[in-house]
């Protein structure tokens, strides 16, 4: 039998529903517990709520569901989150102020608590641990995702495993989408803590599909326990690398992309300013549209990252574009050096690739994000209709 | 004889040739003279020249080219630059180091030097004060624009008059494309530096079509005299107006655009907290997006706010939509009373208005921007090609 993502890891079970826009997932897994959550002022009320929930550092189970964002939705936003945690410890017997609540979709609506609390029914008995189970969990909190993100990261001794979701409104900063990781390592609920927000800076916090900040980000960690103690160090990678092999999928799958884009920034002083350079330059709309129409037009690499706010000489840089195979220079120490049409070449497959040594020190950083399409306007342009 | 922009102030004479992509203005005007310049690190040659020579505080004369940038294009670039002025002084008979200089186009490419030395000597004999002769020089900067842009107030004493162009790569920070302003009052540089930045950070600045700042932002005022002294404020005053009308216009012609958005938020502690949601606001693509589609999905609206990065109460708020004629009230302190069907018969017209009340305060700022459409990135996908 073999698992994709969250049910590699021992002691995780999960299923989901979609119907229409409408979709519920249950994952339930018991373990120590952390979360990284939206910085965005107008807070979710699922958010809210876990916020306080996640101090307990344990959770048994994770209810999510699609469709409605119950965001903007007041103090009933918030007592219709709780009622999820009800629907959920009551279908799983489990104790709701031990469940996690999370929800995608649009902002100021209410939820239909009577759909949830029926897909919550219909779903809990099938809970288990497979590989369709989870592919189902994964499909449900879809929205305009097209297809399911997932991961599995498997060390001699444990596993990390996770699935997330998230197309649009996806700026660099905490999750900008839901995420839900699991590990059967034994590891304190302080130390995933530290771990998952280390993580995210340089995994989800990397992506930007359009730079808009979710209301509903959130990302929960739960440890199992169940393979036992493992090394800190290595879990601490296996994390990151699973967290990065989402956040890779949510940049390939931006809302109308065609085109996965990768930036390296090199040569920083400090690696949040090479992290700072990348996302300017990953989220500028004329490098994405140059991506999309393969136009080799470098000069707005070189244009963004200069208002990245970060200090360096321009005329020191070097610059190279790459299909991921072979690299191609485009300015060497500030000087222009572009073959333009081999520039353009190395624009023709799915991959596009900038390296920019700032030539200032010795740290770097990577962000990944997609071209700016036509078919993003167009999703976007009705999206509550 | 009417004027429609800088020929209806006194002691400015101008002229344009634009042939495919590659356009030349020259505006001559003696007078007192400021200027605000980009914030990118990343800045054009001519942006390096100008820095120098406004310090001088006059201006003889402006020389500006569309279709290169001569941005990142190192000593050449500025040895260019250098020349394009000298060109200018030699065909008007005035010093070179009191011509202004600026270059529109794309970035890493060196200038045409040539062409510009030919098109200033064909236009320099052609310069005059007319309205034929003020388009043509307004039509010569233009890039992606699709209408030349001028504004002219008229006071009782004197005139403000200016042109502009900007359509794509413009951010709310310093001026984000040409513009050049022209009055007969008599004003010192040093105060007409003043107002020149106040008007700006009201008005250009106020301005996102994409979020992407341009390497060659310039906005020149030259102040002749002719007309005399005048009272400072009103001076103040007429300056904003046109800076704004000129604002609106770049607006109003952002790429791809077919809708013209305002977003005027009140009730702020400080204007610039006010501007910095407001901007926000516009520049959210999902924003953006559901104007283009006439989707009242309005909770995007709040989201941007709430990642502005400023502190409010997201339930104190209120919200109305307009077309400019009629308010429809979204939501009240807090509550939602959004009627969808009259907020999505709100933004059929080609003005669409958000008025955000943040009830924290007495001040307010307003802010412009353009709807995000697949034009956008069609124009975008193939600029150099």
């Amino acid at each position: 039998m073999t698992f994709l993502s969250i049910c590699g890891v021992k002691g995780v079970r999960a299923y989901g529903i979609k119907e229409g826009k409408f979709g519920l997932a249950l994952i339930s897994a018991s373990g120590t517990a952390a979360g990284v959550f939206t910085d965005n002022l107008v807070k979710a009320a699922p958010i809210e709520l876990m916020r306080k929930q996640i101090k307990k550092g344990r959770m048994e189970a994770v209810i999510a569901n699609s469709g409605c964002a119950n965001a903007y939705t007041g103090k009933r936003g918030y007592t219709d989150a709780v009622s999820m945690t009800a629907f959920a410890g009551s279908a799983l017997g489990v104790e709701p102020d031990l469940i996690g609540v999370a929800s995608t979709g649009v902002i100021g609506r209410h939820l239909d608590l009577p759909l949830i609390q029926r897909q919550c029914g219909q779903i809990a008995p099938r809970v288990s641990r497979s590989e369709e189970a989870e592919t189902l969990a994964a499909r449900a909190i879809m929205t305009t995702d097209t297809f399911p993100k997932h991961a599995l990261v498997q060390k001699e001794t444990f596993s990390v495993g996770g699935i997330t979701k998230g197309s649009g409104m996806i700026a660099p900063n905490m999750g900008t989408m839901l995420a839900f990781i699991y590990t059967d390592a034994e590891i304190d609920a302080k130390l995933l803590s530290k771990n998952l927000k280390l993580a995210t800076r340089r995994t989800f916090n990397r992506v930007v599909v359009d730079g808009d900040m979710s209301t509903n980000d959130i990302a929960l960690c739960t440890a199992t326990g169940e393979s036992g103690k493992v090394n800190k160090a290595e879990f601490s990678q296996a994390l990151e690398e699973c967290c990065r092999s989402l956040a890779q999928q949510i940049a390939a799958d931006g809302e109308g992309a065609t085109k996965f884009i990768e930036v390296t920034v090199k040569g920083a002083q400090k690696e949040e300013e090479a992290a700072k350079v990348a996302r300017t330059i990953i989220a500028s709309p004329l490098v994405k549209t140059a991506v999309y129409g393969e136009d080799p037009n470098w000069g707005r690499v070189i244009a963004a990252a200069g208002r990245a706010g970060i200090e360096f000489d321009p005329y020191a840089v070097s610059l190279w574009i790459s299909d991921g195979n072979t690299r191609h220079p485009l300015v060497r120490s500030g000087e222009i050096i572009a073959d333009l049409k081999k520039a353009k070449e190395a624009m023709h497959t799915r991959k596009v690739i900038f390296i920019l040594d700032l030539a200032d020190g010795k740290k770097e950083a990577t962000a990944w994000g997609c071209d700016l399409t036509g078919r993003y306007v167009e999703i976007n342009g009705r999206y509550t209709t």
